[in-house]
């Protein structure tokens, strides 16, 4: 990855988000990097019929996938090198009924080889924001590669 | 719902193949329910390509769907009401590589009104399970509606 | 408890170091309720001899101890009734070396039944506050006795 | 600390137990090691009056305390290098009423610089044990120091 402090806001999101397109699963419910920069993010997943359970709300795991991605970015531009998500917990508030989610994370503390980081997911009904989960977890730096 | 206590086991899990078979996103990626009775729960998703991320590793959103859903059929059933799930956690233990999720979940304490449940996920690679991410959450009975 | 809503500020205050006071084992470590008002709590614990582990910092336990019951008053206060904490999350973030520390909590969501609520826990060196530890939780209400 | 592989398990349970001889906030609650081996642990802690909450109960703090470091036991006799604990989640299920806490530990995945571990806390009342929480968490082994 190219040094992010060289690189504009652009291209730092763009490069975000060419990381998202080849994820075949964030394709598949068509998740959306809306905003990226050192320790913060902001992902959208348009609340289609696809992602919805049995009563109609989104379903809980897209609302954990939304956090979890959402706190993997954050981690990621934190630490600036390859990471993984270690572990997360998540408080689902209220069901998630509306057209949009919105996963706002940051990087709460950065170490040198982790970043633990917070996430709030909103859901849009009538361009109205409502928080409808909270969540917590820790990123992890992916050990370097011999050859790195 | 009918009461669990009255119907035999293959009743239970089709009882509860139904309300999988209602939630959209379940089907999107494929879910099935391969056990189900009182508290414990075995949810399994086939790795297609569309659950990946961009290393080729089932996305960790859908490892953690798969405990949520899992966690919410152990707690549903050992409460017997409908329930959602309040909150979990959950920790990625290796990439999770194979041809299949395999999410056992079982409730480790029953209280009136939540269940603390508890969720191994395996990877199955070659025929063989390994563990790939525990869970650990609660699941909450629904408060009664008015009419009930 | 009598009405929050109808008390002052320093009334309720007093009300929150009286239920500490009440409790032998915040006692035996010496927390303070620092500050205290609907669904915020500043929880303060002086570092003794006492509170430490091998190494000389704070025993993670006594962090933990800290969130636990910042969290709890938060989620009560919040509430407005007598409650209990369900479960919580923490992440340590570095050693707790210092003089003090400083849990603040609030409840980010107040439902009927629960809140769910965020920690802070800063240690303080030498005047200067640094976060040592970020919890999230959910704080219950008791159910009703009978006799209420 | 010396290869716990090449000690007896009487030595190694020697060798834990002078750690938490060393922990002065261990000291004060009373807290024994009743078992150690590699990845397990059994935490005890006597219930004294001054680990008590406002109800008689003990306190959520000592809980958490029990598991914390049952965890941390587990993970580093799996590690087998220092260690800290990173994170970790408790759900407390039913008000510890009873003699003593029993916290026992193991880790569940081990892997090179970290260990994932659960935990059982038992209290004892009229020598039956009940389970009153469960925990799961990160054990991180500590990097190692120059001069190593």
């Amino acid at each position: 990855m190219a040094d992010p402090v060289t690189v504009g806001p652009e291209v730092f999101l763009a490069m975000g988000r060419e990381v998202l397109a080849k994820q075949p699963f964030s394709v598949l419910i068509g998740a959306e990097l809306a905003a990226l920069s050192p320790g913060r993010c902001e992902l959208h997943v348009p609340v289609s019929a696809s992602v919805k359970q049995q009563h109609g709300f989104v379903h809980g795991g897209v609302v954990s996938y939304a956090a979890d991605n959402a706190l993997t970015y954050a981690g990621g531009t934190a630490l600036r090198v390859p990471v993984v998500t270690s572990e997360f917990k998540i408080n689902y508030l209220r069901p998630a009924i509306g057209e949009r989610l919105i996963a706002r994370a940051e990087a709460v503390h950065t170490g040198r080889s982790q970043a633990v980081c917070r996430c709030d997911v909103f859901v849009v009904l009538d361009g109205e924001e409502k928080l409808c989960a909270v969540a917590q977890g820790t990123i992890a730096a992916l050990p370097a590669s011999p050859a790195a």
